[in-house]
């Protein structure tokens, strides 16, 4: 179980040094929470589910076929798998792989020691300062599209950063596929929730890129959730055989609110929601063997009032540790956490929790991070204020992982010789030489004195906020693309449409 | 440089078991982001200031005689000590000690994987909802006092909650340091302004507790600010002779805003840290031999903008780990860090800046954290709100401290076996067995959906907050106290107060 550095067949090579990558190249250590007897026991829990509980594949009769040639044992629609097997193949992806950007200057690396923040995925509504809470539609998707190509923290478009509730559910996926491609010129994710919609997703991505370079590489991932506690239904299988089978990348999530899609206590839950990521990616190794495969897992708490999903409370916090950790043993790539929140607004609550969230998720090497900005409300709504809002606190996790800055210059033995005791370093040559990139600057923290803030209208963060992303879309211009390609894409969306029923379900 | 149990002479044991100590027994491993080469590093360069940069000791002689009988070199004030003499004296210290509260059952052990939280220190102005931001009386600070007595997630009472402005300078601490003594039953801080208010301080805790046991263990402690860079004035120097020669507690905290009191790098910063904290403690140890000492630090960075302070940015949140990493090498309780910010409100810029501020304050192993809750506007305002608001998120870290629960039952080895796949875990025995205990229960953190958050009315957490705090005070109940120690102290107060000038600076 030592870390084995694994390239993907389908990867280009991470680049040597990192000055201005445009993802995180970390160099801070991994927080490690548990002690080698203890993610032994984890790891033993993780085994027995595969071999004692089994994990039941459902509704796809092609994934009960793949399990029933590779001679894995089955009763009924579960399977049981040999631990030592299941290991084996997930030691055939890729411990950590490139997914090419349309402009190569946002390629990313996804794994090892690189991390890469993308924004909420899937919320149905939205809230801004001034439109308040109300169903997401088109204009607020190709907005938080444009928003997300814009800012400097988010190195990854992610996918559904609203749901475009006004389109029909089955043409959906091709507005925002399209969107993604043409506003936007970033790394994105592609569609799951039925087949035809992934393969879409997988068509227009060799549009965009060309056959040739997806052939021999990544340039489209997918997110798709298990339907926890331990079953994985055609909609996994399908995605899976969709995207893995082109060589493409997936991300697998068990989500589990524990108590409800997992047992109450911490350890079971990390061990089922490893094991339930550890067979899919097992099974996607069964489609490709070498097919690039993101760890998922989404682990929260609950109100014991209510039974309403908790955000941002120890117990995920220290899951997200704990899952770090178990992901790095098994060297393959990994999301968990988010800046995420039950609270409705942009207030202390969501800030609060979406900080102590995002920092454990910071800190625990999480490679791909969806829901890194814009969550609110459990999910359920994308703020626009606090995608700028969280965004802006990226930047400041960035910097950590930066890590320690120790040449010889950061030792500032000239300036504490130039100093005299009592005095002052702000005029000193060494902090001349240094001030312009000492200290991260976050653009939506006021820092100003009590007096300077009210004279400027005493502001709170959320009122900022409004003003930023406004100001970023008025300053919004879009990538430059291939008119060719445009056209093919065009041509593309328009005979699907035409194809496709309207279904609003 | 191992790591050497040091138990304070003047400790009592702590407990062995750790099930409901009135702090954190920590059971998560500290964060450690350097690795041995980088430590070296810094520590070369503490060692390097004692040695070649040396540290003024002004304006006290009697600080320069024990200096000189101790045949430390001095230039003019400056102190230059042989760095292996430094470490060997700062290993007199003891790692951890013992800090008795009236109440015995509040008292806190500080050092070792313990952590102890208290409130703000020294703003001179609070802010609630009602009454906005005004100066801080002592009407305030009697409330103040009140609810860090009642709040569970703060262990130890501090001093100077908020400066009750109405009282002068010259007998301000007297009503302070009696109002924690008979409001209070928490463990807290005596004065350090003048050397006669720290006796007074120290005087004071003799009634409350008693000479003999006062004479055998830690029942008071002072907080006191070097005046960075380079230099220990006589406020530091004759604290540390009222408190350290009583066998009493010092905590003394370098202050520095890298650029202005440091230089502007953190590798810079933090060794400069250390060492002012190092050269004060060996001074402690050359006052008396195994003196309760903290090493304090307060590093923050600033806006290049302005020069305003900023808080809760990346460098201050770095250096975190990097001095909780290097206090435990010198194997010494630490003090830093807090849910510190610039904000003036307790908006999402509050509160984000106090989670990272307090999350790596949280991991760093802070053994005696001030500013953990209430501070407003780089520490110029105490909230009542961002004091209950920052209490509530404590109790999510206290947790987290607690490490994973791993004894067999968290594994639920029945409940996989009594779930079916897609079903749920509300209902198992496992649940059912576990469900109270399972989750934090954040007070202050509204999880409800939308629907029942707007038909109690849309409230925000500082909204929650105000009623609870007013809630709080409804229920107050003043701790019992002995009548005769009650008497005494009245007495000291009103002989003291007969002797001072009204003095207003």
């Amino acid at each position: 179980m030592a870390r084995r550095p694994r390239r993907a067949r389908t990867g280009t090579k991470a680049p040597a040094a990192a000055p201005a990558t445009p993802y995180i190249k970390r160099r801070l250590p991994f927080f490690d929470a548990l002690d080698e007897e203890q993610l032994i026991k984890l790891e033993s829990q993780v085994d027995w589910m595969f071999e004692n509980i089994g994990f039941a594949f459902r509704d796809d009769p092609e994934a009960t076929r793949i399990w029933q040639e590779a001679g894995v044992k089955m009763v009924g629609d579960k399977v049981f798998a040999d631990a030592q097997w299941v290991r084996a193949q997930c030691a055939k992806a890729p411990s950590e792989f490139t997914q090419l950007a349309r402009n190569p200057e946002r390629s990313v690396v996804i794994g090892g020691d690189n991390q890469v923040f993308a924004p909420i995925y899937g919320a149905p509504f939205v809230r801004d300062l001034e439109g308040g809470r109300r169903y997401a539609t088109f204009d607020d998707f190709e907005k938080l599209v444009k928003l997300t190509h814009m800012h400097p923290n988010l190195h990854h478009s992610g996918l559904v950063i609203a749901e475009p509730t006004d389109i029909p559910v089955s043409k959906r996926h091709l507005d925002m596929v399209y969107a993604h491609m043409t506003l936007n010129d970033k790394p994105h994710l592609g569609a799951i929730t039925e087949k035809s919609r992934a393969q879409d997703s997988v068509d227009m991505a060799e549009i965009l890129h060309g056959k040739e370079t997806m052939d021999n590489n990544v340039v489209i991932m997918a997110n798709v959730n298990t339907n926890s506690p331990l079953l994985i239904d055609r909609v996994v299988t399908e995605a899976i055989q969709v995207y893995s089978s082109r060589g493409q990348a997936m991300v697998v999530t068990p989500f589990i609110l524990t108590g409800a899609m997992g047992p109450v206590s911490t350890a079971a839950a990390v061990a089922q929601a490893m094991a339930e990521a550890m067979i899919c990616c097992a099974f996607a190794q069964l489609v490709r063997p070498g097919a690039p495969f993101v760890m998922g897992n989404f682990l929260s708490s609950m109100s014991l009032k209510s039974g309403a999903p908790t955000f941002g409370m120890p117990e995920p916090v220290l899951s997200n540790y704990l899952i770090g950790q178990l992901a790095r043993r098994v060297n393959l790539p990994l999301r968990c956490g988010g800046s995420l929140t039950a609270s409705k607004v942009e207030d202390g609550q969501a800030a609060y929790e979406s900080a102590d969230s995002m920092h454990s998720t910071m800190l625990a090497g999480s490679h791909f991070t969806l829901h890194a900005a814009g969550w609110l409300e459990g999910g359920l709504a994308t703020g626009f204020e606090k995608l700028v809002m969280d965004a802006d606190r990226l930047g400041s996790y960035q910097k950590i992982l930066g890590g320690l800055d120790m040449s010889e210059d950061q030792f500032a033995r000239d300036a504490f010789e130039e100093v005299e005791p009592g005095g002052h370093f702000l005029g000193s040559a060494h902090t001349m030489r240094h001030y312009q990139n000492a200290f991260y600057d976050a653009q939506l923290s006021d820092s100003e004195n009590v007096e300077s803030w009210e004279e400027k209208g005493s502001q709170d963060m959320r009122q900022r906020a409004f003003h930023k992303w406004n100001a970023m879309l008025d300053a919004y211009e879009q990538p430059a693309m291939d008119p060719g390609t445009k056209e093919a894409l065009d041509a593309y969306v328009a005979k699907r449409k035409a194809e496709l029923p309207d279904a609003w379900y």
